[in-house]
């Protein structure tokens, strides 16, 4: 598909932030032309197959366009105890609740359950999403038949996976094309034995890519490193070698000022998830100073089971909110660094060199942001209005790897939202009877 | 205009919030039929005008009925403000940036800028606002031209109001209707002399009518109000008699043991403004304490300047999530408690007796959320969906007052959102050139 945005203002997140206006152009996957439409021509005269026919032209009505929004850490398949079990200690609502459900997933749930998280993120602006669950080839099917950006990370822990699964997972689900791709990762250091991660390690220098990891979401799980290996989880993994190909963290919100001294010199990526570290009362991630230090920071949803939500504009507003309680001062984390957080570097964070801004040659992730609606006016600051004024209903079209969609509401996913709903309320139902 | 919902999901907001499946009927402004249908020739025989000509059924498509959100702390018209100057300290955001401004607002300003905010308020599935602003008579003027429930509370200070001019807003602004109500108010202690609070504490006590006022905002408010009068905020009110006839606070955040325990007793209503606390750095209101004491607790956005957005479903996670940070505990402020805040405790603080819940009498001040978006599915809590997951997004319908205002993304207000989105960006456009 040639898709043509005219009449658009555009928020390209390259430089200053600065709006242009003017038109759009994407052929195929990617996008060809940003500009105000007066030197179009060098597009026909650089192209060896000459004029782009349009499959369709867009009147943006000077609505936004912008990068997608990228979820940097997730569990998509979650959304299956989206309440299931909330207001309950972290122990708690882990091993009595979570835990003993999600053994009763099938492959064919996780493939189910992904879509309708896809849904979701279609619905607040996301294109890509920083996976982290089991079922792998499940969830990149997923995401190729709906058409969403999928960036997958290891899950292997003592409980399940091997490290060879780790190398046959990296080399298929980057074998599938552009939505496809995989970076080596575990679930964390309190789940994990040495020798697994040690293994992953190793995988990570043979292959040279970033692993990802849970890290340092709780003081307990600081605390319980120090005493099994005598230092916190950063230092542990950096010991081992496993960030000398880059990657980084989930969570990140008990972290010394050596680990992010790591973080720095390493140049790996925080992934932020305050929802998620409000409402199971982990604690505020040090926002400020990460960027004090030149910390690539991302930001994610976690799972549908501990947010509740898969929502950037939430977790936007939560990255700086939190951020000025925590300093007490209402002029740290300015929220233009927040949006660019939420977009490239969530895009640096996952390897997606590819989807950060809108510029020519890049894949066309695209948002557009409703500007008539109330919240998105005065125009006093629009990078402001987005992140401390937006929402997911300021979402009016999300377009991945050019193809639009959610567009006013309605999903272009090759399944309807009822047959979503229906599979996933039947899903829960089904192990609620099964456990009896 | 007579309305029958049917085929609906139903949650009164009474009792222990079962939702019902059934019909809602609405004959003018008022509710007259809830219930599952099969009682409905009761209504008939009841009615002495016989059986209700429908201008309007309604299918719900099992979507959910519920009571409107009460706004119960904001100052709409600073929609104009929206994102002008974020990211400053307290002091010099206030001093340098809105009080200038603020000060440039001529009364047509506050009419249009009033309307550009219930229209945010609409799209949130907010029905009512206790609005807290200059220009009282515009407000109301807006509220009714648009069929929306506003209740005002004076904002007299030093700098502006008398307390005669009080007892003629109270005298006014409850005479024009059910869409138009007054309580007295004064801005705060650090704003308003000793004379003044005792002026209203006297016109309180004359007509029997609750007092609300800012207070306890910041742990510096509350410092200076001891160094000058020796006690807190609350106290001093307490001392002056203010709070005999009911009323409360707006912010709550620094309220000592005290401070609650006159809350407690006298049944004041405390106004909590998550969103406005954090991003201004002021701090996280002890909500949990009040819940245990039996406080009544509602929810305000506070003004668009500082929060940035009207936006009662972000303010809903704010509540439980920001208390479960500050007591480290996740088990703490249930989901479902705070809807009731939202709802029936804000009816409560803004003397809304026959609009907090959905039953036969009260006032037709009813939300449709769409239960079909992704982020209300599936349904192993709705409620705690609604909490935790919820977003503007998912307001179908918004009616106030038995009038549908808000209907699938359009308003029914007598003026398009391009006309009042356009006013409101010459207003502040115009200050700006003049302030040059």
């Amino acid at each position: 598909m040639n898709i043509r945005f005219y009449n658009a203002r555009i928020l390209t997140m390259e430089g200053d932030l600065e709006i242009m206006e003017g038109e759009l152009w994407v052929k195929g996957n990617r996008i060809v032309y940003v500009g105000d439409g007066s030197d179009t021509d060098k597009i026909y005269r650089d192209d060896p197959e000459g004029m782009i026919i349009w499959d369709r032209e867009i009147d943006v009505k000077r609505n936004l366009l912008m990068p997608g929004f990228k979820d940097a850490h997730t569990h998509t398949a979650m959304t299956f105890l989206r309440s299931y079990a909330d207001d309950l200690p972290l122990d708690e609502w882990l091993n009595t609740q979570v835990f003993p459900k999600e053994a009763l997933l099938t492959p064919e749930d996780i493939y189910t359950l992904t879509k309708h998280g896809i849904m979701e993120y279609l619905s607040s602006g996301i294109t890509a999403g920083f996976d982290m669950y089991m079922q792998t080839s499940m969830i990149a099917k997923a995401a190729i038949e709906t058409g969403f950006r999928m960036v997958q990370v290891g899950s292997i822990n003592n409980f399940g996976g091997t490290v060879e699964d780790c190398e046959e997972e990296y080399k298929y689900l980057n074998s599938l094309g552009e939505l496809s791709s995989y970076v080596f990762g575990f679930h964390a250091e309190y789940t994990t034995s040495r020798e697994i991660m040690e293994g992953i390690a190793d995988l990570s220098k043979k292959y040279k890519v970033p692993v990802f990891t849970h890290s340092s979401e709780t003081s307990k799980e600081v605390e319980g490193c120090k005493k099994r290996y005598g230092m916190t989880p950063t230092k542990l993994f950096d010991s081992m070698g496993m960030y000398d190909n880059g990657g980084g963290g989930y969570h990140c919100v008990w972290m010394s000022d050596e680990d992010l001294e790591i973080f720095r010199d390493k140049k790996l990526s925080v992934v932020t998830n305050p929802a998620s570290n409000a409402k199971l009362a982990s604690g505020i991630a040090p926002i400020t100073k990460m960027m004090d230090m030149g910390i690539n920071i991302a930001i994610g949803t976690d799972g549908a089971a501990s947010n509740n939500a898969l929502d950037m504009f939430r977790e936007m507003y939560l990255v700086t909110a939190l951020a000025k309680l925590r300093e007490m001062d209402a002029a740290v984390v300015d929220g233009a660094e927040v949006l660019k957080m939420a977009t490239v570097g969530g895009a640096k964070a996952m390897c997606l060199d590819d989807c950060d801004v809108l510029a020519p040659g890049k894949y066309a992730d695209i948002v557009m942001i409703d500007m008539t609606q109330p919240n998105m006016q005065p125009e006093n600051n629009i990078v402001k209005n987005i992140v401390y004024a937006g929402s997911k209903s300021n979402v009016k079209m999300t377009m991945v790897n050019g193809r639009v969609l959610y567009e006013d509401g309605k999903y272009d996913i090759g399944i309807s939202p009822e047959e979503l709903n229906g599979q996933a309320n039947a899903i829960i139902q089904r192990m609620i009877r099964d456990s009896r």
